[in-house]
């Protein structure tokens, strides 16, 4: 350890790793603490869920990322507790790491609103394997239904209940619709794929709720023109091996289905909620940290909260969505401010979030897209989002790679990574299979 | 079912594709059944397991390779048991299903030689899961030498065994070679990855013992100069947490080592057995089961083996070695024989195998060849190997990517994907973890 100040970063995502690239020049030490030691590019991994890309693809090695910044080293580790006082952050393997500045970035993960029996039935899709297993359950329903010689079950195999519309349940229809309609179209000797049930249903009054208007009701005609039946305005009471119970305006409903994903709420780390305690911070009901107008806790000025775990406002005093955008700005505000404080500098001007616009992609060139305040939707939306997440893709070889694997997609309809691992395939083929027993 | 003559093909490897593809336009039904949903490009396992792969670019979905193939479906399924006389083999689930001609192409599984004690800390390299296994255990013993103050606890992180010097054995030292002096050189900052040691151990007199001997020279001495320690002539008598003990000329030795890989010996399925003993096949002690000169079993002319699973002599007596070249004959053989018995032909002439010679892969530009009887080594070597697995590499879209993915790994030394997935990492950090609790 040096006497230069010590800055702690919890979290390899968007928000810890852009805080600590904005730190490549400054005169101090960095620890970027991760469970995981590879930074996910979260926006594609409903690719991964779906079988276009690998996981491989879509990763990278947080080590790899920062090797040539001098300044940082990178820790494997869980921080599970914090001492605000003596200032240092516990990891589980009991080690205490002491900071001058600590950035939180530990982000949200998958919420089944108290009910985390759904949870074995309908996966959520926030980390590697949870897209693997959701791959695994796509492709098995699949498999099962073109064994099953019973016209009801195979009904309920080739039925796809996504819950939440928001852009991941979005991404996920317009995927799935893709691999029912092209990919696996000569496949199946028994079945036909095209016969595949698409559904989508959010309790809301539209898909894409954060969006414009307008681009909800584009989002809308696509999914719908691309073949999945949007279900606005319906609650899940239920959700087991049979498929899920539906609260409709007319009464209750059930959709007799074997493949269910999760793409609903969110919550925050346990971590996130020890903190919140230790520092009596005010947190909305899922958990989000407030923070004041520098993203610090409030009375704990070496505290920065950033990414999907902050809770911020904007201008019209609206909290800010969990996407890669907030978390890349906050987190670089973070570190800036970390710096100039470091260096005995005034402190910046309070954040302020520009939004560059939201962006979905539905299918086969069909996107919407809100650009600086520009509605666009189809085949030029559709190339608008190509291009960002290209351009953000952190390490330059998956970009051309992930490129390339696109343009093959594009063109041949075929989606390489459809790997059924984990378990012996057999096992799970004829019945439902919950998830603890995947062993991916 | 109709009435064309049934062939049933056990197995998506080498040699059951090769089989399914060669009777693409003769007039009869196949059904080909795989417990996985793909085909593994097996001879490139050993580069997921090192992390510059990820297991989407080396596997093909059976039903996208076979896609367009109109007589041939495919069942993913396990066959479990066969009735020889009935003529039909059974599977796992019960279904039970008929053949006029059966090839089977189960192929080998890894054999700790009655120690399956020893699997937990040594695991092999057969499947993908194996693969993604190695690739965590290396990951992590990089991370747990970065973590630990105890300098003896290091030294055990940094030594890496690999038992066996057969092509895998020797393509895994050299691709950790590259990882601990590339790859991973800048990535930490309390260890140096160059300080790793690489130790190779086979119980035979020489590396690569199926091959020439000037070429097995070659190799050992291009892994030497890469930084790779050969021990040859020892034994394993133990594996631990704690390492090797090895029996040597000169008595009992231990290596303190926590990441240890079995690239050792084989056996065949329990499928294999089963076939074995209902038809009272001659077996070797692996299992391997000794087929006619038409590869069939002798008394069952309906019974084809093939592939790793068959015990195949050459002209000079030896049996041949489990490799894809004699996979893909192998298979393609018992397709003809059985197009043309179905068409009421004549049988082709006796399998005769045609070598084309062996490849194994060191390093960075280095390997050794025998092709068609010309030894080479180093660079050329090398370019021959590249230029024939790209050849073979089933589908088009992973060839072009592969070789674009090598070509950056080359220029950069980088491996993209070095992904620990499964637990969370901090959970093995510090203490070595046996393989029943990866998670992956």
């Amino acid at each position: 350890m040096s006497d230069r100040h010590q800055v702690v970063i919890l979290g390899g995502g968007f928000a810890g790793l852009y805080a600590a690239q904005a730190l490549k020049r400054a005169p101090l030490d960095i620890t970027l603490i991760d469970r995981r030691n590879y930074h996910l590019f979260q926006p594609l991994l409903y690719q991964v869920a779906t079988g276009s890309l690998s996981p491989g693809e879509i990763a990278a090695p947080i080590r790899g990322v920062l090797s040539n910044q001098k300044n940082a080293r990178v820790l494997l580790g869980e921080a599970v507790d914090i001492d605000p006082a003596a200032k240092h952050v516990s990891l589980k393997d009991g080690a205490a790491i002491p900071y001058d500045s600590l950035i939180v970035a530990t982000g949200s993960q998958v919420s089944y609103f108290g009910h985390e029996e759904w949870k074995i039935w309908a996966p959520g899709l926030k980390s590697v394997e949870d897209a693997t297993t959701i791959r695994h359950k796509i492709l098995v329903a699949f498999e099962a239904a073109e064994r099953t010689a019973d016209p009801i079950e195979r009904f309920s195999w080739l039925t796809f209940v996504i819950v939440g519309a928001g852009p991941t349940g979005v991404e996920l229809a317009g995927a799935l619709n893709e691999i029912a309609n092209h990919t696996l179209k000569h496949d199946f000797r028994s079945i036909s794929s095209q016969d595949a049930r698409i559904i989508i249903v959010d309790g809301g009054k539209r898909v894409l709720a954060t969006y414009p208007e307008d681009l909800s009701k584009h989002a809308e005609q696509q999914l719908c023109y691309l073949g999945t039946r949007v279900r606005t305005g319906v609650t899940v009471t239920n959700v087991d091996e049979d498929g899920v119970t539906l609260k409709t305006p007319t009464g209750e409903e059930h959709i007799a289905a074997h493949t269910v994903i999760w793409a609903a709420g969110v919550t925050v780390t346990d971590f996130a909620r020890t903190l919140a305690k230790k520092t009596s911070a005010t947190t909305d009901r899922a958990g989000h940290i407030q923070v004041a107008p520098d993203l610090t806790i409030p009375n704990f000025p070496d505290i920065y909260v950033v990414g999907d775990l902050a809770l911020v406002n904007d201008k019209v005093n609206k909290p800010l969505p969990g996407v890669a955008q907030v978390a890349m700005q906050t987190g670089s505000y973070a570190a800036r401010a970390i710096a100039r404080k470091a260096q005995g500098r005034t402190p910046p001007p309070p954040f302020s979030y520009l939004n560059k616009g939201d962006l979905a992609v539905i299918g086969r060139a069909a996107a919407v897209a809100n650009i600086f305040g520009v509605h666009l939707s189809g085949f030029i939306a559709w190339l608008v989002w190509l291009f960002i997440h290209l351009m953000y893709i952190v390490e330059f070889q998956s970009r051309i790679l992930v490129l390339i694997e696109w343009g093959f997609l594009y063109l041949t309809f075929n989606r390489g990574a459809r790997l059924i691992t984990g378990v012996a395939a057999n096992k799970s083929i004829g019945k439902p299979e919950p998830l603890e027993n995947l062993g991916e």
